[in-house]
């Protein structure tokens, strides 16, 4: 998806306004991960005015998997309390488009579908805890490889409101089994970029029955012996909540392409001050 | 109001649910700082639903003061994530009843207002933390003294959404100038419960310019040469941003009167397993 190598390699050496500068232009159009290190990165669901309040409940009673770091006024693209210049038209490399609960087309900009009565979430994501793994000396492996995390569905229920319910999408990282409990401990204060894991080891004691076919993503390596799955609480949840709904439209980013932020990664709160 | 000292002290023998029980029957009338230690506390906003996108939204904006920590269905008097049996009708010791930006009155129970336009919001509170200073030593006055924290308005502006803005809430507690940093690591990781002081030292930099009067609570003593006032972002910024507004009908707790729930306060996330 417009992911070349070498630009993947250049994009890493720009800070957040420069890439989103890129991205704006149209001129990168990869996925996020290991990009703008240390600045929040988030998740996006554009909705009609409408369903607003009950996907802010859904987000309220689901916080592991959508954590709420910016909401935008009715109308206005901008989200003002992330950043200076955010544009949710332009600055994501890759957007979905939902119609009437079905994936309807990828596109790399939104300003002609953009109107009136639209409003943009903003929720926190994992690519965030992943530069503090880094810096801990763990290897991220999707990011070595540019490749796009493993996504799944679970049968982990969500607590629904109104039309949004469906289950909880995970991301998965592969770490030794030792690594497990510092992985808990680094990530447990990241609580606005989904925290602690939800889970690890055998996948299909949370629904997963093939981890090698990711619902998003790219597909995993096996298992060393001394290895294990990780999984986290992914921002992914609420498109899984849109496909099982009546919500006749919705633009979200496709999963791994993000929107970078303007807030630094370890900040107490995720309003630009 | 109601608060006699034995049976104060008395409810600090009860958990959670027998607290409920006594202030759902009329029994207890009383604050609840220092009562149902190791559960999360909660202010309590109770708006029309036509009002509810624009004070989420302003929760989310201002999530130092106004960390949401759940939401009822419209309509429906009851917290399901926070606790098996949370009636917001019933169990709150006090409520304050505003109407057209002024406080109407001020009544134990308020099952004859509730309708189903209403949608209740619960919000974090710092009772919550402070039982966890006691456990690290430190003495909570107003607690010992069975007194209301004093809370003040200050200069610090809220970012507005809708008709809801006016400025920061904070509660003051007084501590040993040696004991602030000791007490700003206790508090950081309370992020549904206002988190870190948002400043300590001189009260007229914050906008207050009388600390022995406080806009809500008991006058505090006055400070001793090695001591500081230390300040909190305060979840009773709503009811200061509905004093500012033209919201025509509002219920809240009467600060200091809070909703006790059955969320642990040192959990992960505020939602009932």
């Amino acid at each position: 998806m417009g992911n070349v190598a070498g630009l993947y390699d250049k994009a890493k050496t720009f800070n957040n306004e420069q890439l989103r500068a890129i991205i704006r232009s149209g001129e990168y159009k990869g996925q996020t991960a290991g990009l703008s290190k240390n600045m929040l990165q988030t998740n996006l669901i554009i909705l009609e005015k409408k369903y607003a309040l009950d996907f802010m409940i859904f987000c309220q009673r689901n916080p592991k998997a959508c954590p709420l770091v910016g909401v935008s006024d009715v109308g206005v693209p901008f989200l003002k309390t992330l950043g200076d210049s955010i544009d949710v038209r332009t600055d994501v490399p890759s957007y979905n488009i939902y119609k009437n609960g079905k994936l309807d087309s990828t596109v790399h900009e939104i300003k002609n579908l953009w109107n009136e009565t639209l409003i943009a979430f903003a929720i926190g994501c994992s690519f965030t805890f992943e530069h503090s793994l880094i810096r801990h000396g763990f290897t991220i492996e999707h990011i070595n490889e540019n490749k796009v995390v493993p996504m799944y569905k679970t049968n982990i229920k969500n607590i629904k409101c109104g039309p949004f319910g469906n289950s909880m999408v995970v991301s998965m990282r592969i770490f030794k089994k030792n690594q497990v409990n510092n992985v808990m401990n680094i990530c447990k204060s990241f609580h606005w970029a989904h925290g602690k894991p939800i889970h690890y080891g055998s996948p299909d004691e949370i629904g997963i029955l093939n981890i090698s076919k990711p619902d998003w993503g790219d597909a995993p390596r096996s298992l060393l012996k001394d290895e294990v799955n990780v999984f986290w609480a992914c921002g992914v949840t609420p498109q899984n909540a849109i496909l099982d709904s009546s919500v006749p439209f919705c633009i979200s980013h496709t999963p791994g392409y993000m929107l970078i932020t303007d807030i630094e990664e370890d900040a107490e709160i995720p309003i630009l001050q």
